[in-house]
């Protein structure tokens, strides 16, 4: 039967906790951050996982390392992956999980002497975090051509380090050019990150988008005043207009499909308890999977913006952070994550991560699609981020089976 | 005629500029925080004036100065005055406005052969602002017996100098017993602080009371989180609870007589882009002239709090940071000023002040009450305050005659 093939997953959880020794802090969590002694050590034990099944191992030049199943055929690999590097204080899954799995998948295939038309290669991407470097999917933009190599070795720390010199002391300044493989798909493992499929006790996520991301700061000036001796309709208060844009934020959410809008900073001038704000500035995150409704959201937020100019007698002026267009998933991968699961009789939905990944940027060059499984409490980058060992095999088994017919559709 | 006796206004706007340029600071402004050196060389030129009058000058425990022209009887004195220390880079009038103008009654009375019935006194209270120190009106505190001598030597500045030394430091550790002076009646001539005069070009504030203050601390604690991630309905977010109480003072301070309602300041935790704020902490200040209604204020509030809570699913906890309660003035010496007001033939309205004042520190031990003029914009604590010379004047001379009617009334 098509479906009897299975991942190892006391090894594949094995392998999950041998990593996460690697770089935990005294006070518990993990950190990885891109480029240390720690993403070394986790990247020197994944060279050795993948060396002890003598796959053919490349590392390129932004200390990508790919490991190679070789197909029957020459035609472009499947392409399996996610990123070892962590934020800090991070717990065992987040990134992790998605390699691990591609070391398993190809380990399966060994195992069950499974000789697939196309080479299956797994990936671990440079510095998909940005938390030391802050250019953010590094790796993956190097990889897929968005980003030039001297550009990713260019980039600094904040204590000045540079990529290409960390590169080099670590000893992953590779040779194997980024963009000469070219994957026929590729798929990522991961886990939710968010509270959905733990609450609707889901087991698969099949990624149908994931998130585009707009980020804005306002900063609204009004009239810093004496808060005992100015009468309401003399006031420009900054902060209540502040205010006013958080609990517009939640509304404009509530009034779209799948949107989110966040504020996470804020701040006011003077900030003094009786002295009216004179300044606010305020970070605002828009999200959303479909760029039509991002946009729409953005537009209806500058519309509320120019009213409430008016409405509090304040200036508002906008300054874009960072805009990241979604990335739609390929429907017939994702129609390939929902026919495994049901084959192995797992329940599942299809969702748009709300996270960005490295498959975003994949997905601009080839068939790309994720798979999520439960975060418990959707709890992640911190110690607390758990998934129970039977929906890390689940996700892994999705995984092989979806890996397994793109290595071998179309091929005749 | 009995309103035809008049201040010099030359001599009075003089002083004021002479006073002005002690402290001044480089970038514009004047700082003469309490007990610095720039506080002594005000306080020196004050006395220097007083002497030139011959005036009985004292200087007592906590450095109030105290200037008297004697009446003909020794009944209980009339007492007129301000303070002279001023916050950072401060305008010439807050504070030195109604010290100066105590100066000019008592040259008045000199020059024009007025011998009242009772003493006529000027004070500056030392350390009104508590910029420096922050306990303040420390000196009307201590004058009225509401701090002790020793409480009020021990206050420290942000750099551990205490009240005591600075004061022997300074010369102005005075032996003259706090608690000595037993005012007949207290006088506070001051510039308004606040808009309404000004935009109503009505050139007299009788100050029927000065507002009482609360001053709370609210933490709001919900749940910091991925703000990709998180649906709608799972966020606890605190940073939208703090946005919904600012916009609750606002209708809370509408809907109650007078009522002032401001945040202040706010800040989140973590307080990054992406994530949603776990914690908001913010500070609420509210104000009325009639305590019935701060109290029904602070009671509304905390009902609203506890409603957020639910509504929210957050935790909310309150401290109180400070509170006064609202100083009714004396209704006849209100009286008093209004007829003066009305004899000079000036437009005049009754008000509450929004500020703090040493007034309202006196105005538990004697019959009180304070004569605002128009600040220009409302704007104070700046380089920007200003008053118009003729509105210095007209107040003034409704000090002036509102201080004879009480240095002689009831004196049969």
């Amino acid at each position: 039967m098509q479906f009897e093939i299975r991942i190892d997953p006391e090894r594949l959880n094995r392998h999950i906790r041998e990593l996460a020794q690697v770089g935990t802090l005294p006070e518990g969590g993990i950190s990885r951050l891109a480029l240390t002694d720690a993403d070394k050590a986790g990247r020197d034990l994944f060279v050795s996982w993948l060396e002890e099944l003598s796959l053919e191992v490349r590392i390129d030049q932004v200390g990508n390392i790919i490991g190679f199943q070789p197909g029957r055929g020459d035609a472009r690999p499947v392409l399996i992956g996610s990123h070892l590097d962590t934020v800090r204080a991070a717990g065992p899954l987040d990134g992790a999980l998605g390699v691990l799995a591609g070391l398993e998948i190809l380990q399966t295939l060994q195992e069950q002497g499974i000789h697939t038309q196309r080479t299956v290669a797994v990936v671990t991407f440079t510095n998909e975090e940005g938390a030391r470097f802050t250019t953010d999917m590094m790796g993956s933009r190097a990889f897929c051509g968005e980003l030039s190599v001297e550009e990713a070795w260019d980039v600094s720390d904040f204590e000045g380090a540079c990529v290409g010199d960390e590169l080099r002391r670590i000893g992953y300044a590779g040779d194997f050019p980024c963009g000469q493989v070219k994957p026929s798909a590729y798929l990522e493992l991961h886990i939710e990150q968010g509270p959905i499929l733990d609450k609707e006790q889901v087991t698969i996520g099949a990624v149908e988008a994931i998130t585009g991301i707009s980020w804005q700061e306002l900063t609204i000036t009004g009239a810093a005043n004496h808060a005992g001796t100015t009468p309401l309709d003399a006031r420009r208060d900054a902060g209540l207009a502040a205010a006013k844009v958080i609990q517009y934020l939640r509304e404009l959410a509530k009034g779209l499909p799948d949107q989110r809008a966040t504020c996470g900073r804020l701040s006011f001038l003077p900030d003094v308890i009786n002295v009216i704000p004179g300044e606010a500035t305020l970070t605002v995150d828009l999200r959303n999977g479909d760029d039509t409704v991002l946009k729409k959201a953005e537009q209806q937020l500058a519309e509320y913006l120019a009213s409430l100019v008016e409405q509090e007698n304040v200036e508002i002026s906008s300054r874009m952070l960072a805009r990241v267009s979604p990335s739609r998933c390929d429907p017939s991968v994702v129609a390939l994550i929902e026919e495994s699961a049901r084959g192995l009789g797992l329940a599942h939905r299809r969702m748009v991560s709300g996270a960005g990944h490295d498959a975003q940027i994949v997905a601009r060059t080839c068939p790309t699609a994720m798979i999520f499984i439960p975060s418990k409490d959707g709890i992640s980058h911190s110690l607390a981020e758990y998934s129970r060992p039977e929906d890390i095999e689940a996700g892994a088994n999705v995984l092989l089976h979806t890996a397994l017919r793109l290595a071998d559709e179309g091929m005749g």
